[in-house]
């Protein structure tokens, strides 16, 4: 009798009964293929390259540990009680201070405090897009940006990069197409130091030109920047919102410099911006963890987390040293970026090669990668791989690498003798492959 | 030159570059009244009858300290992680034995662990709603789920209550009015147990029968129950969960029960609905925090958390006695319920008097409340406020009561020598208003 949205007597009762009620949205929600990798990779046996996870090894637990019974004890009905949805006015102040490293002069007012940054980037999300509107964004792009477009129907666009990051005549002969056929782009997604999965960074010399086309096709910029501290050769470029305080929303995140656990990133917007950034947070969460962003705040103000930083960069760079040495020795027929910071390097395979295809068998021989796939908008990228050398250690990496040879040695083999491979199924791609090796 | 949707040229220019950029959600975001208040209310001299903090004093914080610091020291390399989307597996489980505490038979499979209860009513709502669809719900309803229904452009229609909860014969009327209407209802958003604001719970006769009607009706049914196990006088009332399995979506909360500075609650949910939901999360979040999930994990584990939730029991019924003696012997002009467990009282003022327009006068006479209207989707409301005796201690209950007396006094006499007030603007009220007294 009823006429409601639960299906009471069609063939999806068995499987979901409110298959009928979901909003459009939830149609175009599909499993990440980094969540399917999390489950792979958390056997011991299987060398992970895949997941983005730093070395935590790497902190002083005992001193943390300290650091938390203090905060507790001390503050603790501060830090266990409810807080302002826009995070604790404290360590807004503390955030200035770590994005003054990269040239960035903000106040403690412009800051949001988001659960991890990737929160950050729902509610930017959440307040700019429309069904069907644009986000422009590098080619290939982090595959949790694009789970976010995605979850709220937008359109993403892709612009190639070098290995100066981002081209900006490919920027604007894409904004100059989208204008011409009426298109409405909300704003141009980057990372542009040590990029996700690219590995490459933005040139200071291209930063300006890349915020002059923006400027002037009235296109935001989104600056997801969660690697900036954490180069291997040189001091940290300046970030584009150093140069352009009304037209750069610029996300932050402890997630790489301390820990993920706490879950603490921050979004720093035009102040019309940020206020609708904060509504949508407390519409979202109500407000961020106070245990979590006092634990932050109070390393910040006893730890020599600049010193633990420089000890990151340094068991990074003998990390990333691993993975190229052993890539170099063992799997010579593919090419690559050597990055210069960050935890990533992004991998072209011999012709013919279908790293999607390829990871069943990569698992099978215990060893891990993200298929390219995942970092394109529409479905290109089977060329391609993401290597992460931040988690094992370098004896792990290199093990792993010797897996991954023996693997894209059988394929090759493969493909000698079938002929078959991913090469052949490109006629569809739209925009060029980057050229990162 | 630009045709962007940035404003170069505008009047909106100096005020917001990017009005012209905003999603249409966005337009309907605005400051709750709630968010307003916590500024005013943070105020020492002011009593603040208005937040609902629960009283943290009430906790051991040398116990907690030491846990933290034995977390960090011994499980760092977890706690500080990553974690997977769904949350913490040992949390999930341990979170299946406080449900069963009402009724419940859940596997922990069945659930999802959020940043707070909130998130799990965002995730639900970004789930199943898309604009103008309709959300049933008590009238008044939390404000904080308002937020998050007009944050998604959901059509919110009031069913009223009284003193033993959701009435069954209102929520089956308006039922067959919206389906004669066409109108696409996607869920019953319900707060059985020591209702926010209204304080009073669902009975257990009425219980099977709101679920019979929903479920002829092919309506989910959202069951939001963070006051649960804080019942005053009797062991908690089963869970509507209790009675249906793929009917209803169980949020729940250990913001009341423990700390809501960690902020960590949890959804239960039909199996596909779950599927959904951990999608939902992962693009918003990636995943919860693991410090904050272990911590309460240790704390369930390690701590005597069935004495400390009857330790808040007393306190809180001792607030509660407070409020209602100060209520009876300062303001029995005023009518309002008795509420057996939780945080509120739902005051109805004297005939004339708006709550809202009293607000500024009461926060003069330092003491704050919440008006009404924060609790209904169109506006009525005026005649009521919600006031929490959760935080203040009960002399400070007494003395913020004393307070509002006064204003309530004066504002009668202004009432009686001109004659306007709430009343004379009622004609627009659509649904009655819920008689709690």
């Amino acid at each position: 009798m009823t006429e409601g949205l639960r299906d009471t007597h069609g063939e999806g009762t068995r499987l979901d009964p409110w298959l009928g009620a979901y909003a459009a949205r939830a149609q175009a929600m599909r499993a990440s293929e980094i969540r399917a990798l999390f489950a792979v990779a958390s056997r011991p046996e299987v060398v992970s390259l895949a997941g983005g996870m730093p070395y935590i090894g790497g902190l002083p637990l005992e001193e943390i540990g300290d650091m938390m019974r203090r905060l507790i004890v001390d503050r603790g009905e501060t830090a266990l009680q409810y807080g302002s949805g826009q995070g604790d006015e404290a360590l807004r102040e503390q955030i200035t201070q770590v994005m003054a490293l990269e040239g960035i002069a903000a106040h403690a007012d412009d800051v949001v405090v988001t659960t991890g940054s990737q929160q950050a980037l729902d509610l930017v999300t959440t307040i700019f897009i429309d069904p069907g509107d644009v986000i422009v964004a590098e080619a290939p792009s982090y595959v949790g940006a694009l789970g976010v477009f995605r979850a709220h129907e937008a359109d993403v666009v892709h612009v190639p990069m070098d290995a100066h990051g981002l081209i900006p005549v490919a920027l604007e002969s894409t904004l100059a197409r989208l204008q011409a056929e009426r298109k409405r782009v909300k704003f141009l997604y980057t990372v542009p130091n040590f990029h996700n999965p690219g590995g490459v960074t933005l040139s200071l010399e291209r930063r300006p030109q890349i915020l002059e086309i923006c400027a002037r096709y009235g296109v935001l910029v989104l600056e997801d920047n969660p690697y900036g501290l954490l180069g291997f050769d040189h001091e940290p470029l300046p970030a584009l919102r150093s140069m352009s305080d009304d037209g750069v929303i610029y996300l932050g995140s402890f997630s790489k410099t301390f820990a993920p656990g706490f879950r603490v990133g921050w979004a720093v917007a035009p102040h019309a911006v940020r206020e609708k950034l904060v509504l949508a947070s407390e519409a979202s969460i109500l407000c961020p963890s106070n245990a979590s962003q006092l634990a932050i705040s109070s390393y910040l103000n006893h730890s020599d987390w600049h010193g633990q930083i420089k000890s990151f960069r340094e068991q990074y760079r003998d990390r990333r040293d691993a993975l190229v040495g052993a890539l170099e020795e063992n799997i010579p027929s593919a090419s690559w970026n050597v990055p210069e910071g960050g935890f990533y390097v992004w991998v072209k395979l011999p012709a013919g090669l279908d790293s999607k295809s390829m990871l069943p068998r990569a698992v099978t021989a215990r060893v891990a990668y993200v298929p390219g796939t995942a970092f394109y908008y529409d479905g290109q990228g089977a060329d391609f791989l993401r290597l992460s050398y931040c988690f094992p250690t370098p004896d792990r990496i290199r093990e792993g690498i010797r897996r991954l040879a023996g693997v894209v040695d059988a394929e090759m083999e493969t493909v000698r003798i079938f002929g078959t491979g991913a090469a052949d199924r490109s006629g569809s791609v739209e925009f060029p492959s980057p050229d990162l090796a």
